[in-house]
């Protein structure tokens, strides 16, 4: 029996990881659940999974919180500290899926309880970088990467020693827009941009991949978990979104890791290593699907992968204000106060503004953010 | 530095691995380098490699062996027992690659010699089966499948648990024929049926391409090989031949291996197992292949995959002779004695005259194998 929490419960990765641990469930201790506010949902999960703690990051719904785990024994907790310290209670192994800059603090305080964390918050890895990839090294933790690409290439390398490998490939789907022109492009609205055609997920993580600055953060959440140099990583275009990514090695073997659209074959991967166990999704049936495609993305027409580029080869805190501009022009967009186009030329200018020291702690991490965060609002108010 | 002994060393499998020898001449020291009847050639590379001896299976061409090796002090020996003794010799590691029932011999005598044996020699194993398996058992050998398929599902399967596999999917390229219909196909000749569309290959593994036994020898091979059962173990036709094999777990992970059709990337994985090599070969573009597809194989058109299963679920004896048959039945095709269609129809009318009891050592196959022959000789005679 393994001990387990799971940080960000309510959204999307948490239900799949729930979904996996409820059909194991004399597999698992559930220790601490946590979301920002949807307490009543919260507590029905904490209930389910006789949770020792259930947490809200807002600490508003603390007693909506209180109030549905009454009588349940269950410990109730509420604020952005109430995550932090739910982390540190420890667990053999901590998914790690709040959505954004939130999830940093909590998934370094799980990180520093020395366990396996299954990480689907790239955000957190691609801000904190080095100070998340050494605090792993110093308390001896694992990362196991959840996202699809990144889960793709772990088990690609998989007994494999990195010094072998030639190239690191990450697929894209490109995005709705990958077969439209200029013109289309500067035209996007967002409910174009949020209808990706293989995942269903949020709305800012579909602008992201309307962008391609999903696979551009991809981009570097890859260079820090798998240290192979800026020169052996690249990105292809594979529409149908079934080879989540490759890794080719130097004697001309190339792996890939194929599956269906479906979250809980990365969690499960991570859930199980390094043995496998059962998810309900279908099997692949390449004869049906028929046809896959790849080809080379357009830097030209998408430049966020060229941008972000240029942030993991630039480092420090470069990384963490891409991040934090691109949150601010994503969440402009949606609201209508810019174009399409303008999200990534948004970045590149917060950017252009300069890049603070290279963090050497989490807070400096978040202050990085914050301050970015900050330019990104000015430029808009002069926008 | 290791040793390594090369049986078939003149062919196009034991061309590559020397050519990979070559480049890393300082890690191996040849013990054995053997032929069928290529003397000059083989004594060039045995003074080349500095093998302690050259083997010619062909005991008529021993005389030109030894002139060529003449103040060499490189040992020459010819006759059948002679490659049996070469590979009794013993090597870290042994390219098992004479083609044909003429290998099963001498890869015996390596395996029972409890080393690495790279088996490049698919009819060994698929008419020895239980017989061969049971002797690297016995022995403490490994056996590093070299078929590109094969390969590529031993390098899916790296450090995987049998148990969690769902599904080995074995690649075919359906052959020259694969968009043929019926009456083309009865129509085909020879010159037609060599023409592989991917690999560079001999006339009879194209012929066996063609028809889709070659794949069908392989499903036995890979079923005596890794042991899931038949009935998760599958065909997929894939016409560019870039995916090599794929392996399904049961969380829905598909791991594929894809690489260029270079039999040097399977050769460089075995003989640097569990390492990396370098090779020559050129890195996958998969942007410029731009589409791979697959569709489910044609058991009407093409029965021998059906044919070829039907013999490992029977075992014993019955895949020796459907491989002895399909030789005899190959040769007669490419002499122009019998129709196209007609070789997988003789497999089946030797099959239907009764199966010898399972063999339970060397002389049993080869005896069944030797039978096998007589009666389809015996059917062409008739014909």
């Amino acid at each position: 029996m393994r001990s387990i929490s799971v940080l960000g419960a309510t959204g999307s990765v948490g239900a799949s990881t729930l979904d996996l641990i409820r059909r194991e469930r004399d597999k698992w201790r559930v220790v601490a659940l946590t979301a920002n506010c949807s307490a009543v949902e919260l507590a029905r999960l904490a209930r389910e999974f006789d949770a020792q703690v259930a947490g809200v990051g807002d600490e508003a719904c603390l007693p909506e919180l209180r109030d549905a785990l009454a009588g349940s024994g269950i410990e109730a907790a509420g604020g952005a500290q109430a995550l932090v310290d739910a982390a540190a209670r420890g667990a053999d192994m901590t998914v790690a899926a709040i959505v954004g800059c939130a999830g940093l603090a909590p998934t370094m305080a799980a990180i520093e309880q020395g366990g396996t964390i299954a990480l689907a918050n790239k955000e957190a890895l691609v801000s904190a970088g080095e100070v998340m990839t050494a605090a792993v090294a110093r308390h001896g933790a694992t990362l196991l990467p959840v996202d699809s690409e990144h889960n793709a290439i772990f088990q690609c390398l998989h007994g494999e020693d990195l010094a072998d490998v030639r190239w690191i490939t990450l697929t894209a789907s490109g995005g709705p827009f990958r077969d439209c022109g200029r013109a289309e492009i500067e035209a996007a609205t967002p409910a174009q941009a949020v209808a990706h055609p293989n995942w269903d997920m949020g709305a800012k993580i579909s602008v992201d991949s309307a962008t391609m600055m999903n696979k551009g953060l991809e981009f570097i959440e890859a260079y820090h978990l798998f240290p192979v140099g800026l020169d052996r990583l690249r990105i292809i275009v594979h529409p149908q979104s079934i080879v989540h990514s490759m890794v080719e090695y130097r004697d001309g073997s190339t792996l890939a890791q194929l599956g269906p659209s479906d979250m809980r074959v990365p969690i499960a991967s991570a859930l199980a290593w390094p043995r496998r166990m059962d998810t309900p999704c279908a099997p692949l049936d390449l004869a049906a699907i028929g046809t896959l495609t790849f080809r080379a993305p357009d830097e030209v027409l998408f430049p966020a992968t060229r941008v972000a580029r240029e942030c993991a080869q630039a480092g420090g805190a470069a990384p963490a204000v891409l991040n934090a501009a691109n949150e601010v022009a994503v969440a402009a967009f949606l609201a209508g106060k810019i174009g399409f186009t303008h999200i990534v030329a948004q970045c590149e200018e917060v950017l252009a503004r300069g890049i603070p020291p290279a963090p050497a702690s989490l807070e400096d991490v978040i202050s990085a953010d914050a301050e970015a965060r900050r330019q990104a609002e000015g430029l808009l108010l002069r926008a």
